[in-house]
């Protein structure tokens, strides 16, 4: 494999938990298998969680859309943001790391998204902007490893909290291949503390580590293949009766 | 209609956005219907969004989930997170509005949902625990207000963003009905700003605000009437061929 270049960005607040063993195993499996690592660890850097107009610098646009946009054009970011910026176009691969809670990321991670994710950067209002298979960070790679104290039953196919696919779909479709990364099956690790034994959990991350570069990623549709004008899916794609998020991968 | 008490809790960074006018209409509306109206502005209130130890006083507790039982326990959760806490146990109807960022809630509003629906109040970890229509908030009706950029095709049953319904299934059923209360439909406003005019929102707004009382909530599952004892949900309950998050509505 070519030397590669990670960027894991991490979220969880005690620094002696779970989480934080299974983040220490990925840097070593993959500094391991050559790859230069950065991490974001939201929580020891004190992220900031919350998007606001500090983040542009000073604005002469009203409406928040229009001052993030303002403030991509002019570099004025906060520094903050612009190094993950920064350390998203420089990997190859990137990986979010987060406990579920209330079915999504921690609130200090989708800060994370907001404000690095801003306009210009990883969504444009234009018609034209590349989106959804191609965009700023078109030909890398996206993973999410996430633990859950839910059980594996509950997040099954039928389980009631919903199936854990299309619990992340809004992350893994909406998110990040949205700004055009191509999106790995997640790591997944059900019943964290009670139902899994950390040596399978690390055997389990580390396979998917070492076969990063082989996994097949989720055949998420392409807006400019599958889609008519109106960004619906045109007919007769999917098999028949499919429904909701799994109409958007082929 | 009997005196009601409304909590609304608002998220949008800018003070004059399309958003604040909604929320004025929306409290303006519910006054006048004879409801007392609470309102949490997480931005005026620089609601701190990022769930961490400090939330919870001093702790014996190494992990954060334990932590958080014991505070509760004990009281001893920050005063910002109680009065959100008494506020929902004396509204009758909760209402959640916010601009749909990456397809859900800004951070700061993910931040009210970790930080207020902590161990003890919002989920417990016994088995025992009642939730998905039971819980300390049964009884109170709760519906979202939210405006997306993205235009109404995008967000329909084959738009490319996914259906909005599916996309704040992890918010109405997941958090709203987990904790007990029943989910109205959601009142959606799509292409905010350029496709929808003002007034038309505000009609439609008021509407669904004056006949909160005799809406039919969605027909979500009870966690004890529909499920095995794995949570899966028992087999033939649903219509032949239904998938996904469909499966947890009758």
């Amino acid at each position: 494999m070519d030397r590669m270049r990670t960027h894991l960005v991490y979220a969880h607040p005690h620094r002696a938990s779970l989480n934080a063993a299974l983040r220490d195993e990925a840097v070593q499996t993959l500094e391991g298998l050559g790859h230069t690592v950065t991490v974001a660890d939201l929580y020891a850097m004190n992220w900031k969680a919350v998007a606001d107009f500090d983040d542009f610098g000073p604005t002469e646009s009203d409406a928040f859309i229009d001052a993030a946009a303002e403030a991509w054009e002019k570099g004025s970011l906060t520094a903050d943001v612009k190094a993950e910026q920064e350390r998203l176009l420089a990997a190859d691969t990137v990986i979010l790391q987060f406990p579920l809670w209330w079915f999504t990321v921690p609130a200090i991670m989708k800060g994370w998204m907001d404000r690095v994710f801003t306009n210009g950067f990883g969504y444009g209002t234009s018609r034209a902007w590349k989106r959804y298979g191609d965009g700023l960070l078109a030909g890398k790679r996206a993973m999410i490893v996430v633990t859950t104290g839910a059980a594996d039953a509950h997040l099954s196919d039928r389980g009631i909290n919903g199936d854990i696919n299309d619990l992340l779909f809004p992350i893994q479709h909406g998110v990040l291949f949205y700004t055009g990364m191509e999106i790995l099956p997640p790591v997944v690790i059900t019943g964290a503390g009670w139902q899994t034994d950390y040596a399978d959990m690390v055997k389990l991350l580390r396979h998917r580590l070492e076969t990063l570069a082989e996994t097949e990623p989720i055949a998420y549709r392409r807006q400019t293949e599958d889609y008519d004008e109106n960004k619906r899916l045109l007919p007769g794609r999917e098999p028949e009766g499919t429904t909701g998020f799994a109409l958007h991968a082929a």
